[in-house]
């Protein structure tokens, strides 16, 4: 299996759909479907959702019955970096390459769109009939669960409130399992839901989300640090400038390298009861490790 | 049947759920749940969930089957206010008697305290069963909708876009129906559609809830000029220091009390085909229109 191939192929069908989920540019009010478009539709790895599609592939499941799923997660993940990036919050002018939601539509529209895309999210992954193990009230408690006040939007207000004060070690990992690692592993539970999957099997696959999410961000931390904004495609030094702990800042490169290569490790230990079926998911991480940090 | 003996006894209802189904004050991140609870526990009218409830009881359902869909409507309007009030949006330093969630908390946790609700709203509705005619899906799909881009967020947008030109009758029907009527009668459909009603009751429950937005939102453009900021609660003749197109400054005075007397009258025609479970419905829009306006 060539990754490269699967990936792309699976963008195209993601990018596909989302821009079928959400109303044209052209519908009233023009301006917020415009913004919602402009970031949902803007590039980007589509990390979480190709996640989401192979993690229903490793169970046994298909795609295309996961794909709302992984479009509501996108969906989600937009909404929050629109959010993040508000001079409220990040006060970050670019993003994937561009510059960000409220630089080009105002700020008011901006936490409209958010707003929208968040909105929007529940109303595709109602879309899903449900499955013997995982009924539809599931699916939607999960999403809501990982996207809520405990978890996604907790790891906001701790990256928040952590500017204004000295993070140790423990904070800094509370900030990454919510900002990060929740979302992204309730991606894959998501997908592994959509196959019908064994408790067994999605408990399994929630550990290898966490593991791979973690090493995610701590690699994030060390390209902030050691990358330039054009090769980023958003302001690298960020974190750095705004004084926020990073996992570099508080264990050192040397340590957050051999932190990520562990974390990673442990993902791949994860999936030791699954078979050929989640080569893509070990491929997938693998591909994020080798990302040159 | 005394409404007043009703309303209260409702308003506890909703408040003891509203309190239960959103994380404790303490719980982490603290700043973030007492955001939440600020607002959504800061006293009001409880419209919409008391509609919600009522609009079950009239089709022969029980509130308690409809108590979790009222309090997502509450949630979605709850956030839809925080985020109304924001600088960047409305900029409103007060709201129902007390400072704003962006003055107490500042903007970046106002901010996510309205996502969180947003987000909760969909996490409690997940918690209906569904009905035969009005599967989960539905029920989910029905609430995002409303507050979605083309509803709630729709309104919120020309509102703000508004306030930049000139609007017309049309344009100000277009804000009204969607910034207050779309969660207004959703609330409502909510409600009748936890007692499994006939699509042709959910059509003429629609109906009455289009025409009672509308005349609520008449209403409070008319209190806006008229009142005190005491009285309401809420920063007084701020639509028209804002410049916004309201219904009295589109239609005059007169012609504004005489519209709201008219869609009350057409509000009422539309549950003729209800019985005595409807005097509740009818005594809230009788009501509503006796607010001194």
């Amino acid at each position: 299996m060539d990754l490269n191939h699967y990936l792309a192929e699976r963008v195209r069908m993601i990018e596909t759909a989302l821009s079928r989920h959400v109303p044209p540019a052209s519908r009233k009010p023009a301006t917020l479907h415009r913004a919602m478009r402009y970031s949902l539709l803007a590039g980007g790895k589509r990390l979480r959702p190709v996640l989401c599609l192979a993690a229903a592939e490793a169970c046994g499941g298909k795609a295309s019955a996961a794909l709302p799923l992984a479009c509501a997660v996108e969906c989600v993940h937009t909404y929050s970096l629109i959010h993040d990036d508000l001079p409220c919050m990040d006060d970050d002018d670019f993003r994937r390459g561009r510059p960000t939601s409220h630089k080009v539509f105002g700020e008011g529209v901006a936490v409209l769109a958010g707003d929208a895309l968040l909105t929007v999210a529940f109303e595709i992954a109602a879309k899903v009939p449900g499955w013997p193990r995982y009924p539809l009230a599931a699916v939607i408690a999960e999403l809501a669960r990982a996207s809520g006040s405990l978890q996604l939007i907790a790891g906001q207000v701790a990256d928040l409130e952590g500017e204004r004060r000295d993070l140790g070690a423990g904070d800094l990992r509370f900030i990454h399992l919510r900002k990060t690692a929740a979302l992204l592993t309730s991606s894959i539970r998501l997908g592994a839901m959509s196959a019908n999957t064994t408790p067994a099997r999605l408990k399994a696959l929630t550990l290898f989300g966490r593991s791979l999410g973690l090493a995610f961000q701590v690699i994030d931390d060390i390209l902030d640090v050691t990358q330039t904004s054009d090769k980023l495609g958003k302001s690298a030094g960020k974190d750095v400038a705004a004084g926020k702990a990073t996992y570099p800042a508080i264990h050192g490169l040397e340590k957050s390298r051999a932190e990520a290569r562990r974390l990673t490790a442990e993902s791949g230990r994860a999936l030791r009861g699954f078979g050929r079926d989640a080569d893509i998911l070990r491929a997938i991480a693998a591909y994020l490790l080798q990302r040159d940090y």
